[in-house]
């Protein structure tokens, strides 16, 4: 990966959690749980984002075959929300999924608009 | 179940699919993958809403687990969205969630928001 791609994936990553108020930090993944590249917001240093997007990747994918099974059609988003954090997650492609982190539950809304928009630039920088 | 009961709860599922254009069916689940009871849209009676949240419910307590592993706290939303469909899903108690399918994705914001609202007459009726 150039560095030019590298500056562009993280500064989409960084976009997605400074615009979203709550954000604790965004990740590049991919479906085999091997990070990409990763942001995390000033504070939120000690936050184990890879660890939480690795849990749930092998997961997504369980997700993404039953969708398919069920002709719903290749997933494109899944949303967890829990009582303390959400996790919001947008399939880039086969292999890739970008997540991101709240720990603030209030601004779920803004959050999947800003990991919606930031998807194409994401996808055309992998 | 009495019959009071079992029509409240059908008056609920109802509801959540009346509200939300788009909307094919909702159903009432275990995490053990049996029915309990479900509503689907007139037209829409061809539709195996039970297969797929079926499908789905064992996989939710995955996520249940990987979210509680990683101290995110008890889920209380899981929302799958595909190309041409979308699960919403919200969890009643340790046993139960509510779904609703939607065959079109333009609502999913309302969908969600009919879920939230019938839920607390669910929990108290199941």
């Amino acid at each position: 990966m150039t560095g030019h791609r590298t500056n562009m994936l993280l500064e989409s990553l960084k976009k997605i959690v400074q615009k979203t108020p709550g954000a604790a930090g965004s990740i590049l993944m991919g479906f085999d749980g091997i990070a990409v590249m990763q942001y995390l917001a000033p504070g939120c240093e000690d936050i184990d984002i890879e660890s939480a997007a690795m849990e749930f990747s092998f997961r997504f994918i369980e997700l993404r075959k039953a969708a398919q099974s069920l002709d719903m059609g290749d997933v494109t988003d899944i949303t967890i929300k829990a009582e303390r954090q959400a996790l919001l997650c947008r399939v880039l492609s086969d292999d890739y999924f970008v997540a991101v982190l709240l720990t603030d539950l209030a601004h779920l809304g803004r959050g999947r608009w800003n990991l919606r928009a930031e998807s194409a630039d994401l996808r055309a920088d992998l």
